[in-house]
């Protein structure tokens, strides 16, 4: 039995597929534009100090039990709390039962897929979309086609195109996945006229409508047109989430279908629960404060966003184009189209810059390579305005563009 | 466009070899033996709102950001806390770097398991194991192979055949799933000479140990022999919990490997993070107050086990044979080989009862027919007496087992 152990090397027992390693988390880059993540200053300390304290007198001994014995959908009071929020801010009519507390609404992303999509059916996206919901719908196998975009959202004359093709090709389209209010990437709202014609296109067809609003409670107008939920529930699942309006590192979201549905994605849901803290302090927080916080946070943000747009008109002025958008934290924008985003990351990143490079947020790469994502809820207006400043360095040292950024002619340097 | 949305049924579309649906949770049954619940009399709620305070007061803004800005193996002051703790209680040489914070171990047992295993592989385990183990490593496609038992854990005689049946037969076994220290449901702890000639057969047949500690700190004795984990780091994949030294309901466990291993699981977790505010409370607390509180803690469980023994010997007296765990919070028990327990779950849950069935908890669930797995972390010890003499009145309805119960005889009744 001597047999030596140092020639063990478990690496080469490795399933096949596996995604490529991780690489050591080195910290943050000094301008950070990439991630959901938000404003640090707009974290309320002290009321969620006094939020968790008095949750914790009334149910703390119940942390004791999985879902403090309430059960596989998430804790009674959070799931409430959805509802009366979904029904009075986006028109669904729900109640606690018709609610799944989801650690995150990208664990939506992964279950929805896997609920209705065998390895290599079709799913449509918008043509730009979450970075994370591409790869996570293309990691459960789906094959991603994607829905063309303009100022309003999906262009149904497009989709009516594709739904017809696929039809007559006699492929079916599992689900047609859209993010309708402050769309991500590109920041619009869909009206109201718009989405009553997806939705005849979606129920014409036969498709399924998986609509993720993560971003709907952060619009700078304070409302939206009624989620495609509250238009009809039957052909519709629902997701969202508190990271956004709250914090992201809390990991709390939500699904809301009808039962037959939402009994499968709670029969997929093997991760024993929520964390118990934070569903309860989104639901004993935001019980008293989910009005007043989200018009708050919207308001920091619309600012921020005006402090990168000036800065990108400074520096940038009509070299890019921008979608100015009604609200959340992103900003999409366009270089002239023989500049490569992607081409400059490394020399961004060299610089202390992180961006979002087109291609990883849209269905087909290729198509998006002069786009560019900027997020701008954690960085200070200054350094919004020193990243934006240090990202036209870099921009017209890669790619000669811009000339010229505020007084600074770069063009003869 | 007129189509009725009437005719519309998701559920048509759905992909195939889903879980079946969950049914409604309908609340806990009076005697609930089942589960992985903790006693809600030892949860320290004044000790956790003071530390949820300090370290809210202390990082708050930080849960405006992923993981607090740790990266993706989770809060460092956590994973600090857990590497002092494995080092210290169960003899593992690692530090932060080398843990990754999971969402409740389960999610590990999922990891792992894609890790190794390609559908159709074989992975071994104690004949008698933790049933959500056992269902997720099945659930990922792996072929299940029970270890048998002894009462010191794995049998190395029997583990040396099959490890030497499964060479002869050319397939490989991709990993081996031990819960050496107060095995689930056994209660035993294996002792360092056996954890030392399964390690050798491990080394011998190159099949990496994946541990399952997550008992190991609620031991009667306070200490058990060293993880397999401090004896060949190359060989094993540790992981843990703090489900049951703490709450469930918080969702934090951990895993522990060398760097090409954690690297690759690291990729896997594709939740966003474990939820912040538990991560926190968990680092803050037990950063102070782990011995205390796991001392504390064991003798409380040390109560109830001798509560439900003495129930058990007066209700069932010769009629069971118990398995009297060194730790932990269940007690595997086993009837006359004509029993069989899942027979009886009907009419014990009419009369509120849960139990674990043995069938339930082994790689083959037809050899485990005549076991039950009973919980005691949760009822008080009136419920525990209560539903202990419920039980023996159901059990002697559905199979005259016991004929006599303390004073009542129920050979004639």
């Amino acid at each position: 039995m001597n047999v030596s152990t140092q020639a063990f090397d478990m690496t080469q027992l490795f399933a096949q597929g596996l995604p490529a390693p991780a690489v050591r988390f080195g910290g943050f880059p000094k301008y950070n534009f990439i991630g959901g993540h938000n404003d640090p200053t707009q974290i309320p300390v002290d009321a969620l100090i006094e939020a968790i304290t008095a949750i914790m007198r009334r149910e703390g001994p119940n942390l004791a039990i999985y879902n403090m014995g309430h059960g596989p959908q998430g804790y009674g009071g959070l799931r409430e709390m959805i509802a009366k929020k979904l029904s009075g801010h986006r028109g669904i009519k729900c109640t606690a039962d018709d609610v799944l507390v989801l650690s995150g609404s990208g664990q939506g992303i992964e279950m929805v897929t896997r609920l209705l999509v065998n390895p290599g059916e079709t799913v449509l996206v918008e043509e730009f979309s979450y970075g994370g919901a591409i790869s996570r719908i293309k990691k459960e196998g789906a094959l991603v086609v994607g829905m063309p975009l303009d100022e309003d959202g999906i262009r149904p004359d497009a989709l009516a195109t594709i739904l017809e093709d696929h039809k007559q090709r006699g492929v079916s389209v599992k689900y047609l996945y859209t993010i309708p209010t402050i769309q991500n990437p590109t920041g619009s709202i869909m009206s109201l006229a718009r989405r009553q014609e997806i939705l005849a296109l979606a129920c014409q067809y036969g498709v399924p409508i998986f609509e993720d609003e993560c971003y709907a409670d952060l619009t700078w107008a304070g409302e939206a047109p009624p989620a495609f939920a509250a238009l009809d529930p039957k052909q519709v699942i629902h997701i969202g989430s508190f990271s956004k309006t709250l914090a992201p590192a809390l990991r709390v979201g939500y699904a809301v279908a009808e039962w037959p549905i939402l009994s499968r994605l709670i029969a997929m849901k093997t991760d024993g629960g929520t964390g118990a803290l934070n569903q309860m302090v989104v639901a004993e927080y935001f019980g008293g404060h989910f009005e007043s916080h989200v018009t708050n946070l919207s308001n920091v943000l619309k600012d921020k966003l005006e402090v990168m747009i000036d800065a990108l008109d400074k520096e940038f002025g009509t070299a890019i184009e921008m979608w100015r958008p009604a609200g959340g934290i992103f900003l999409w924008l366009k270089f002239p189209d023989a500049v490569d985003t992607s081409s400059m990351l490394k020399a961004a990143g060299e610089a202390g810059i992180a961006y979002n490079a087109g291609p990883e947020w849209a269905c087909d790469p290729g198509s998006a390579k002069p786009y560019m994502r900027l997020c701008f809820a954690l960085p200070s207006k200054e350094d919004i305005r020193a990243g934006v400043s240090a990202l036209a360095k870099v921009c017209h040292e890669q790619t000669g563009i811009p000339e010229r950024s505020g007084n600074v002619d770069r063009s003869g340097s």
